[in-house]
């Protein structure tokens, strides 16, 4: 399961959610994004942004600021509150028991920093595997590192799809993207025109209509790879309705 | 094996102690102090450092800070050093699997805010005995949380004790205290003054002559509350000679 920052951030929503999910009975794994208190500690701190071609470039400092937020005060207190559910939670980096190496973004053409895709082939599954076997949930922060001593910032949607796509060699997996809204909707000012369903042939329609666009592409485009992955099941749903079967389910 | 603060602030120091950990074959547990860096953070936020009665006080956003970066940064960084070393480390928090519950320290007669003390016999050693059992090696920051939802500041000198106590029950354990000296020195001005063997009985009189004070007070009364607690073996030496049988030893 994934949670983005704007669940993060609202801390009624967060609640919500892990009421929620710390009552799912079933081995589980949390993957978080970041939300706004890195952007608000870099603006703090007087830390630009650094944007190449209008995409956001991660050097050494914004690197620092995401670690300490992600692995830190995030990563920690989402710990402690579903510790405090009855939830045994393990927050986790892809650098800790080696979980999730990542790969340097290539230079060219643009050179991102600190950023790292990860090859869900080198996931360590095993280790996951004999945590969620003692009762154990991860909770996983987008942060990865490449084995020789270096940190990255990953994609949360990539770092979940991954996660699961290693996980279903000895797991039925079933991935969920949280986010604020029901679903994938029809129109964007209409909260109730969630599609229901959507086939790799009709998202190649909704993206030329222009329905799915931005922030969604990429986690729909996850969604399907995950299913040509021995994903069983992918969807994209609200975070406050996470034991209900609703919103947006992908098929292949 | 703990190590200070002065240990992770100095690069060269701090690469040379983890070359030296990694190698140790036998299972072992690293507690990590802070370092500047916290203090730093708080200085560029204008966050005032509270004391009172010249004790300081953890406030919430004191407690941020700390989380971010003994549980964010140094944790991870370490982390990923030691992965570079071939040493699979696993980073975490007393939240992280319930490993390491506190209590909140009595408000009474100073209210220290967010700063938790931890109980040996509630220390989670079982599942640290599955993880060493693995060959993974954790990593912890001196951050403990109350099991109800809120994360607390903790003495990383009271952390390792705590911890070896905890894991004598299914290890001879062996407690290191790390630092910038080769032990307790007999004259503050002269390194070579190691005082090879502290016996309770010699601590009184070191404390009397002022040779034993501040900081390596609680250090040394944890040093005995460990060797009274089937801790087998306690050392205080220097992070640069890990493997080398040196510096002050405590005996009973």
């Amino acid at each position: 399961m994934k949670i983005g920052g704007n669940i993060i951030d609202g801390s009624a929503a967060l609640e919500r959610f892990l009421l929620q999910f710390a009552q799912i009975e079933s081995p589980k794994i949390l993957v978080h994004g970041g939300g706004n208190m890195a952007t608000q500690l870099a603006q703090k701190l007087g830390i630009e942004t650094k944007m190449v071609d209008g995409r956001r470039i991660t050097d050494l400092e914004t690197l620092k600021i995401a670690v300490m937020v992600y692995a830190g005060w995030i990563n920690k207190s989402l710990v402690a509150s579903l510790q405090k559910l009855g939830c045994n939670a393990i927050g986790m980096s892809g650098a800790d028991g080696d979980t999730v190496p990542a790969k340097r973004r290539a230079k060219k053409p643009i050179d991102f920093g600190y950023v790292g895709d990860v090859d869900p082939s080198h996931i360590n599954s095993t280790l996951l595997t004999s945590i969620l076997g003692r009762g154990i949930t991860p909770i996983f922060c987008a942060v990865t590192h490449d084995g020789n001593g270096t940190l990255f910032n990953t994609n949360a949607d990539t770092m979940a799809s991954s996660i699961a796509i290693a996980m279903s060699v000895n797991y039925r997996t079933n991935l969920i993207y949280c986010f604020e809204k029901d679903g994938v909707l029809e129109d964007i000012n209409d909260s109730s025109s969630v599609i229901p369903l959507i086939s790799q042939k009709s998202y190649l329609k909704l993206r030329e209509r222009g329905v799915v666009q931005e922030g969604m592409i990429p986690k729909i485009e996850n969604a399907f790879f995950a299913l040509q992955n021995n994903v069983s099941k992918v969807s994209i749903r609200s975070s406050a309705n996470l034991l209900v079967e609703r919103g947006t389910t992908l098929v292949k």
